[in-house]
């Protein structure tokens, strides 16, 4: 491994499993019947064993938008145009995008982040931070998306943010994603580390009709032969780059990084979950840490939670992105810490317990 | 139809379907690909239709725990003991319950109701409504629950604190439930309206082995042969009176009285979807202004979901009750409603359009 995609990953344990049966008794003697809190008992459980034991805390929490534009833009598998991209980091900066909205319902920091948006610099703002990597990625149908080093920054970039966020308290973090095309990527990267085919998860991604569906899986068809040598390697780092993207990347390592400080990761939809395989080939421990908060309505995700045997939190049809999916969960996860930190148990309520 | 039952359902009106085309398009309008936020843009919609169009309001919302006993607990249907339905109001009071924890988390005034608890009458308390119908129903496995009078007292005991809590301002109540045995009147109710059998709707409620179930659903066949005379009737208010309880009959009551004010309504979970589908009969325009929570992990509720062609916004195992759904939905209503009302517009925003 990498020397430096080590530094990132040997920090990272698996939480402590010892600790489940003094958590698990605290929820049984909870007035309730047992397991009748389903799966917020689930959350509790885990926030519980990330943070160590004792009252889980699911504030601060911070969601992390991270942007970035792909050159496989250019080979026309998206159906808004890639200047997009730029303007809704600008709609972010004026909060009027759905994840401004849906993360202050949550209650949670909203940090943006230019990991390789095309263009130029943006203004400087206090809810951005202006890291890019390059003005987009190179054509992954025609070679690799980024050179090892760029994907390597975009890494180091993600972790640092999670650093800094532990720095100043923040217990859960959520992933979003910003990036015209970024399905596209996504998907190579599913098929090159789940052994998923084109067909099985390319989608509509924004609305594109059936037959630009079909176009699409064979450009990713085309990048994944491309980039073959890089994905016959198996090696997590080489397919990353070759694959991803940039913001994909900064997912990657915001993932890593939350995991290595013992914070609760929320992982978006589609992108975000594509980064979160890229962070669970890196290190396996990560999955500790992370929660699927949503089924994306983009069909390929089905085919990509049953290859993890994963069974994410909410079903609403979501494929927006931006992290929209994660601050819906984060309200999930704060209620399941409530639950487990301010129910009365049976003997303080004097509440009888089951017959027999 | 009796005077009474008429008086509650005659004010309920449907949605004027006229004003989805101009909320639609506002949907549309926002920054986002058309649709991407799912069962989110739903909502939005369903309570903009709700409240008339508009920008719809999630807030001020109250949540209605009521609460009742079942003579048929003498049957042997709970694990728990009778007492503790009782015991869980005195918990409600104290502030240490799953509904209590919860609706504080979803920001809503908590309402506790005895419309029929065993047992003298609780102490005065500021959460506490004591309209006790009477204490306890009768055991239906002999007779019916209640009478045509006692079930008409519980009904509108609940459309009157749906129209208090509507003088007060509250746009949406949400339903939930505390009783000792109730998910067996429960699925009675579900056979006789929906003409399911007991043994596909009866379940373990709060946890009886499979020997026990089966037993439950050899007891409500007896409870559906005894009160056959109501069942054939095809009367909802008689079949809700024999096969009912008074806290079922007092979120009936609710609805219908939400409804009739023009509130959106949070159904939870198995029994007060078992009331909803009451009111249904009784009133069918109160579909409109019905959410339905979650899906209950009591195995029946599939079956009862799959005959009303609902599709229940959260799917998290809870078998619960008293409301935690309903109170977990609540975030979900008014995140919807924020998407709508706060969201930038493409023109606003200086976002691009879709190609083509």
């Amino acid at each position: 491994m990498h020397s430096r995609l080590k530094a990132l990953t040997d920090p990272i344990a698996p939480v402590d499993a010892s600790l489940v049966p003094a958590i698990q008794a605290r929820l049984d003697d909870l007035t309730k019947p047992q397991g009748s809190l389903g799966r917020m008992e689930e959350l509790a459980l885990r926030l519980a064993l990330i943070q160590g034991g004792g009252k889980p805390q699911a504030d601060p929490a911070a969601l992390f938008t991270c942007a970035g534009d792909h050159g496989v833009a250019q080979e026309g598998v998206s159906l808004f145009p890639q200047e997009v991209t730029r303007q809704m980091v600008l709609n972010f900066m004026g909060g009027g995008a759905g994840i401004n909205v849906l993360a202050r319902q949550a209650g949670a920091e909203l940090v943006v982040v230019d990991a390789g948006c095309a263009g130029p610099d943006f203004p400087e703002h206090p809810g951005l931070v202006r890291a890019k990597v390059a003005p987009g990625t190179q054509n992954m149908a025609k070679g690799p998306a980024m050179t090892i080093e760029q994907c390597l920054q975009a890494l180091e970039l993600g972790a640092s943010l999670a650093s800094q966020a532990a720095g100043r308290g923040v217990r859960v973090i959520g992933t979003g994603d910003m990036g015209i095309a970024n399905t596209t990527p996504s998907t190579a990267l599913y098929c090159a580390f789940l052994d998923l085919t084109p067909e099985a998860v390319a989608g509509p991604g924004t609305g594109l009709a059936p037959e630009a569906v079909s176009r699409k899986a064979r450009v990713i068809e085309t990048c994944l032969a491309v980039n073959r040598e890089a994905v016959a390697s198996g090696d997590p780092l080489a397919i990353l780059a070759a694959l991803g993207g940039y913001e994909i990347a900064c997912i990657a390592g915001l993932i890593l990084g939350g995991a290595a400080n013992r914070q609760a990761v929320l992982v978006d939809g589609f992108i975000s979950t594509a980064a979160c395989v890229a962070a669970m080939r890196m290190a396996p421990a990560v999955k500790d840490y992370c929660f699927f908060s949503h089924a994306s309505a983009e069909p390929g995700h089905k085919a990509v939670m049953r290859a993890l045997d994963a069974n994410p939190l909410l079903d609403l049809g979501l494929r927006l992105g931006e992290g929209t999916g994660a601050a819906l969960a984060l309200m999930l996860l704060r209620a399941s810490a409530a639950v487990l930190n301010e129910m009365a148990t049976f003997s303080q309520a004097g509440v009888s317990r089951q017959d027999g």
